[in-house]
């Protein structure tokens, strides 16, 4: 994972090229000048880093921009009247509870609502003892990491793999370590080679960190062939899987894939979201835990935050109880393949020869590759002076290497900007390529 | 800290008493019995245990129960219609902001309003950059923790300390050590001798964490004159200050003391709620940091939960823009003042000889002592059959000794209930004192 040295904060990256040299002169001078204190940090805080898709946050929200960068969901569908009106309800008739703790692991009716949520994603015996509710899924990938993880220890990850979820193994100082995937996902030849030499090794291998379906960045997803198979060689090497299944009801056609959790409720730890079906800035996410690890993956998440919002939870409550939640993932699948269409036949028309991309079947993303040579990196400056966003693919990988990579996100904006973006990113690549 | 055996959950609790004897020896031997994944734990994962707290959560929901155990706010007292109104404005209006992702470290308005907020108790030169807003300030110690402390590394608490903060730093396998307070808190002296020893011997000596206005759980606050030897102590042996001030500005009579930070904001990092002067349910704190710690601080929280939840940061933002929070305080202090008096005077009444208890100035709790060689412990279980409950001694200290101390809150029941409360305990610790 390549980042911005540790003193570009959002705030200097979004007046990049616009700072004064002797103002970046004296931010560096800042950020290497040496405090008492300094040797107050723990080991493990040098490894937490800016993410390269948080510090494009405040840049993308630039006037004119079009930004491919973000993996935010439309909202615009919503039907946020009726939801306000269901706010106001829940404080207005139950705001002594919606406003006070709450238990930590969680409501249990809600618990009970998440199990016929991921019912619908094929996983049909979870029960709401092993639910734990969480301050959204990144919440629950951190807890995994506390519950698992001394330092040193290995964490399997798919190549490339979600940014936010290294940025978590890191600060754990977790060794991360990648297994190559192809058009159907994990390769579980690669998969089980790769843990029999960590282990020959001696590692200490605690899980495979995994999004099978619509994978982020790639859009890649496990072929449903596989799926039983990757699961089966982490259980003989006796390795949890952490799953990670945001985008899951996402699927533009056909059902949604079953989940590696679904035939293997004692070999995998399932994180779910609300954040892509329904509202992120609400914060809730959950984990579906083994029985046999419920205990102490709930201690550690309580020990945490003390129990997730409760508001929070009783809106999502009432918006799967009162709401046709289904309805409104079938809207946002049309939404999202409509985009996921116009992106792709913005490349087919706008990219230049030696230039390839994947062909998701869901989710938020489609991954792209450039020739051997070619860093991402340093384009994304161009891009933006050329007016759009994207996140250089050495984001999504513990490697420090150059990427000729890059991911671009169809979820957040319109068809026509897609288009838009695409075709103002055209000549930035085209110029890296003849530059080679 | 005592703790309950690791398999009794608050359901075995709740019923406590109630299973018959095979069904807790089915319980003990599922917790007992060996699972090849059992090797899969964190080192940390075994220092994270259920807070005593938390353990009574729910048997304080029993009808007819009186709970004098958890530091609840007091709802009752909050415009919950109006609020209603605003949060489905906020909805309804700015929908696509509140239920969207938000910045790592909170809105920037919310952040200047908390400055304000931290002027009303005393800190002037607060400025928005180097507040980071998280969920819950039980987070926003977790990053703390995260942040400064390594396996290993020492944390200085006072003695008695919040059982929370105990959770969070025994799952970062922090060595707690505790420092005496009188009737005036924190002892200078004593901390600055502890200090010396353990650094003659080596430790190395983190933060100290502390409470200083109305301590949960003794109520004791911090005298005035100790406040800025305290930082110096702490400064001279390069230590910061994590000050935990969720109940400053819940002081009965007269104007807050100025924190530890307000004049000293090199040397502490500050930690601040909504959860006491608004609502928990909300699950809205923040950390003032010093600027030279603020960056490594911000990112860590990032990495924890992305960002904190948006449609509650906007509802406390248009609570502290449209409402008389200062007014709500001092209602708030008004209620909090007669529920103490309330529990002095039936403490005073129905207390045998040979207890003594505290005299808050502020906040939710007083502190009961029992004579030397008391137990509260086993208490619990009686009072419980007695009607009422309080929290044991020993959830407050790092030690596993017993204890002759309990706390009771006075915050979220009203005077009769409290008086109710303390009579039904006072022949539980007078048939305890026969005991001995």
């Amino acid at each position: 994972m390549r980042l911005y040295p540790e003193h570009v904060t959002n705030e200097t990256l979004d007046t990049a090229g616009l700072l004064p040299a002797e103002a970046i002169d004296a931010l560096e001078r800042a950020a290497t000048s040496a405090h008492r204190h300094d040797g107050l940090f723990s080991e493990r805080a040098a490894n937490i880093r800016q993410s390269a898709v948080r510090d494009v946050f405040d840049v993308s929200m630039r006037p004119g921009l079009v930004s491919l960068a973000g993996g935010s969901p439309y909202l615009q569908s919503l039907p946020l009247e009726r939801l306000a009106e269901t706010a106001a309800a829940i404080i207005a008739n139950e705001g002594l509870i919606a406003l006070q703790y709450g238990g930590g692991q969680g409501m249990e009716e809600l618990r009970k609502q998440i199990c016929e949520v991921m019912a619908a994603e094929g996983i049909l015996d979870a029960v709401p003892q092993n639910v734990v509710i969480t301050a959204g899924s990144q919440s629950a990938q951190d807890v995994a990491t506390k519950v698992f993880c001394n330092p040193g220890d290995v964490v399997l990850v798919e190549n490339p793999t979600y940014v936010g979820a290294l940025n978590t193994f890191e600060a754990y100082q977790v060794k991360v370590e990648t297994v190559e995937m192809d058009d159907d996902g994990l390769v579980p030849e690669l998969l089980g080679a790769r843990i029999a030499a960590l282990q020959t090794a001696g590692k200490n291998i605690k899980f495979l960190y995994t999004i099978p379906s619509f994978n982020n960045p790639s859009g890649i997803t496990l072929a449903k062939e596989r799926r039983q198979r990757i699961v089966e060689i982490c259980r003989n090497a006796n390795i949890l899987v952490l799953e990670d299944n945001p985008y899951g009801l996402l699927r533009f056609d056909g059902a949604p894939l079953a989940p590696l959790r679904a035939d293997h409720p004692g070999d995998v730890i399932y994180l779910g979201s609300f954040s892509k079906i329904f509202a992120p800035g609400l914060r809730i996410g959950w984990a579906l835990v083994p029985e046999h690890l419920q205990r102490r993956y709930y201690l550690a998440s309580e020990s945490v935050t003390l129990c997730p919002p409760t508001l929070n939870q009783m809106l999502v409550s009432a918006y799967l109880r009162d709401y046709d939640w289904k309805g409104q993932i079938a809207i946002y699948r049309g939404l999202y393949a409509e985009r996921c269409q116009a992106m792709l036949d913005a490349l087919d028309e706008h990219m230049p020869d030696g230039i390839s991309w994947t062909t998701p079947e869901g989710g938020f993303f489609v991954w792209v590759t450039l020739p051997q040579g070619v860093d991402t990196y340093p384009l994304l400056q161009k891009a933006i002076d050329a007016g759009v966003v994207f996140i250089p693919g050495a984001a999504f990988t513990p490697s420090d290497e150059p990427s000729n990579k890059l991911r671009l996100a169809f979820s957040a904006v319109p068809p026509e900007a897609i288009t838009e973006g695409v075709r103002r990113l055209a000549p930035v690549l085209r110029e890296a390529i003849a530059g080679l």
